[in-house]
């Protein structure tokens, strides 16, 4: 029962529908019987957990530990922070018993009504108010500062309108939340892990991104300041990829949390808390793929090179082992995730369409004429280009290939995105650029009422005040008042 | 601000509340403002990613793969095997509302009642249902067999009473769940990863565990046998460690998983499932600690080295360095975790004891008269002794000192089973050496009857069939009646 080949919708044709084919059919994730969840499969999983150890291994790098909080929050503590609970207080799934029972009718079973929590308890979906009411027993005097945790969990908010990995009810992230003495230590804090994100991002991820400073219309419910990564899609759409809050002592007032600083004097903490999250699964496939499937950088690949045999008799095969076992054993010492792919019941173009759907940077092919001539074939997933080269010092070629694959796609999107950004000084020109799609530079008066505008008329939304932006203040291109510097526009998932 | 010394309520005195005040003290874990739920601090969290590596890697090379599955079940799900339900409905969270909004009287956020679902989501306490629905869409084919997964993931059982690590609403933990296209290969599953846990519990944990066969009443919820690893702990008490079930084509069915097997014929799937969780937190603490706080093995240590100086003056400081700085290098780049503790507001005797209680296992200390005659003192956690040793090949004697500490806590954990391991023959006899403590191997006539008068009469439970116990015949302690073999008992945490 060979499988057919899974084609995909073309993305020129309907590029939502491409990202859900390639999402399903490449194995990443899947709908769940429960509206909104997702399952993630174990080859999209396996690719999480390789964003997850590079990630923990910066955090840790930089000074953090891990630890775990509880997964529910009392009702009450959401409301400690006004703007918190009101930006969450939409989306809160809610616990209110505790126990099952079987119907009387014999029906089955049901919420046993006895069963009543006495207060509600939220599944988190975000965890600043339990992280900060436990910190409150932890941080007596400034010798207990800073507190650099992180959390690896997951987080749920119930969304209306979902999509696999880009908006999910429940979703995996991991959650920073910092203390510090200071309030010049928090935003350093808050900038660092920033920072972190950016070069996860563009050096693992091989995503460019735009660092920045959100709006406060956009910000974090509960935060000072929200800075952001964004990040440009093909289709011309921004992603935000990863935020880090500067909280100041909002949480720390609303949980009471205070510490004797080296004067003796008694102060609200200072706090920031930092987050990345499965999204990261859709920046990366929205950044490299292509219509043959998934494309994906060396560095997050579990498979970094396959072996495809083609041959006619068992003979055949078994002269081509010969030749490969030295390649996998070479590569595999080198730390090369290699396979080779000798099963029997799939056809040489069966294998090459399914591992150009999975992404797989390499593909190495060795038939009766490489046998001959001392050669291998050699594709690379990102270009789409074959060579043939001699299979002496192949490991060597294969570890070099590996690191150009992981420029270029770096690179393509980069030049991508560098291609779609654009500096307009009109709204008229705006408003004809933003259908273009792309990142879009222009100056705004500052006011939420002119942004409120702004998406109301075109989509677009602010998506950041980049960090390294050209900072010359100029005109708002809607009203014609003052504008400190341009800021970044795009429509955005 | 000096921190007293945290000392321990002594074992002998009340092992319940040295237990409670070992794992606050020591920074492993603590209570959190929801009720069942606690909070995993740092220091007992880096286990816990020690174990969780060490296992993976397991899982991993017997050919398992990592996926998510979501969080949340269908209440009609858990409803369709029977005796799951039956199970675990006395102890789920129930989600019955998405969303919260402001009091009308503006006292605060209520339940928005407009906002019910449905139909009710019960928060996983373990996740056969919503898989099993999940691999009836991967499932056509024998081709598509067997199905090796793993979830690392948070569940919750709502439990009366709790106790941090053993007993909590909710817990981590690992659940793998495997599909195969036959009875046997499913039941060599279950055995095969049986072995994994016990091989991990042995020679990672340093715990000793007996592998056996669950009775009926003790089997886990839809199980036909469940499998377990059991492991006596200080006081006499035994806890399961961990439990690996081959659930026959029970779940298959509720689900309707069928596959078409080599002969074209459809047949039910057949399935295991298997998960430890942070409970072995639990088992590692009350099989190795003392009075004075933790004895971790060296393999779980976070930090296996720690190096306290003793010095009165900044110039013997400095020499003190001076000397251990090669060793810290040369230790790190063997893969050992050493700190060296140089910490000029705490004394050497606070330290000592500091570390004591987290379990360090080797601690070296460097006074004047060391530097003098090119020695170090090295104490063992495990035994609390202190040798003074020459600081030449001092990395060699370190890196062999931590290879027998863990052999030895492994050692002492076994020798202490050995002691409280006891058979008896006849009831009377049984009641008197349950007040002891300890497991104790006697004959059980095989029914759920026997088993119950035992448990209300003595507290104590069939732990397991052992698999490689006697198995030589005899009569039931209690009923005279025929038995297959000795069973093990013990009152059990």
């Amino acid at each position: 029962m060979a499988k057919e080949i899974k084609e995909l919708t073309p993305r020129s044709e309907n590029y939502s529908q491409w990202y859900q084919d390639l999402v399903t059919k490449a194995d990443l994730a899947e709908s769940s019987a429960v509206r909104g969840c997702m399952v993630i499969k174990p080859y999209g999983y396996a690719i999480w957990e390789k964003m997850q150890q590079e990630l923990d291994r910066r955090f840790k790098e930089t000074g953090h530990v891990n630890a775990y909080f509880p997964l529910f929050i009392p009702k009450s503590y959401l409301s400690r922070e006004a703007d918190h609970v009101e930006g969450f207080a939409k989306e809160c799934a809610v616990v209110t018993h505790y126990r099952l029972k079987n119907a009387p009718d014999g029906s089955g079973v049901i919420v046993d009504p006895e069963a009543k929590l006495e207060e509600e308890l939220i599944v988190r979906p975000t965890s600043e108010t339990i992280i900060w009411s436990t910190y409150k027993d932890w941080i007596q005097s400034y010798r207990d500062l800073p507190i650099l945790c992180n959390q690896w969990a997951n987080v749920v908010r119930w969304e209306m309108r979902t999509r696999l990995f880009l908006r999910t009810a429940e979703f995996l992230w991991q959650e920073g939340h910092t203390a510090h003495a200071t309030e010049e230590e928090a935003v350093e804090e808050a900038r660092k892990m920033l920072g972190v994100y950016a070069d996860f991002t563009e050096n693992v991820l091989a995503v460019p991104v735009v660092c920045g400073v959100k709006s406060e219309t956009e910000r974090f419910a509960g935060a000072i300041d929200t800075y952001t990564i964004e990040a440009l899609m093909q289709d011309g759409k921004a992603l935000q990829s990863g935020t880090s809050h500067f909280l100041g002592q909002n949480f720390a007032k609303a949980f009471d949390v205070q510490f004797l600083n080296k004067e003796g004097k008694r102060e609200y903490v200072w706090a920031t808390s930092w987050g990345v999250s499965t999204r990261l699964m859709g920046a990366l496939i929205m950044s490299h793929s292509d219509d043959n499937g998934l494309v994906l950088p060396p560095s997050l690949a579990p498979l970094q090179v396959v072996v495809v045999p083609i041959y006619k008799t068992d003979e055949n095969l078994k002269e081509i082992t010969e030749k490969v076992v030295p390649i996998l054993e070479e590569c595999r010492k080198r730390g090369i995730s290699i396979k080779f792919d000798d099963n029997n019941n799939k056809k040489p173009g069966w294998k090459f369409a399914e591992y150009e759907l999975k992404g797989v940077p390499v593909r190495l092919a060795l038939g009766a004429r490489d046998l001959e001539q001392g050669t291998v074939e050699v594709a690379r997933r990102d270009t789409l280009t074959k060579e043939t080269v001699s299979i002496e010092g192949i490991c060597d070629h294969i570890e070099q290939l590996l690191k150009d694959i992981q420029k270029n796609i770096y690179q393509k999107a980069l030049d991508y995105r560098k291609a779609n950004t654009r500096t307009v000084e009109t709204y008229e020109e705006f408003k004809a650029e933003i259908e273009k799609g792309g990142f879009i530079l222009a100056h705004w008066d500052g006011t939420a009422e002119t942004e409120a505008r702004i998406k109301e008329e075109t989509k677009a939304t602010i998506r950041c005040v980049p960090l390294d932006g050209d900072l010359t203040p100029g005109v708002c291109m809607v009203t014609g008042k003052p504008s400190k510097c341009r800021v970044l526009f795009a429509r955005a998932y």
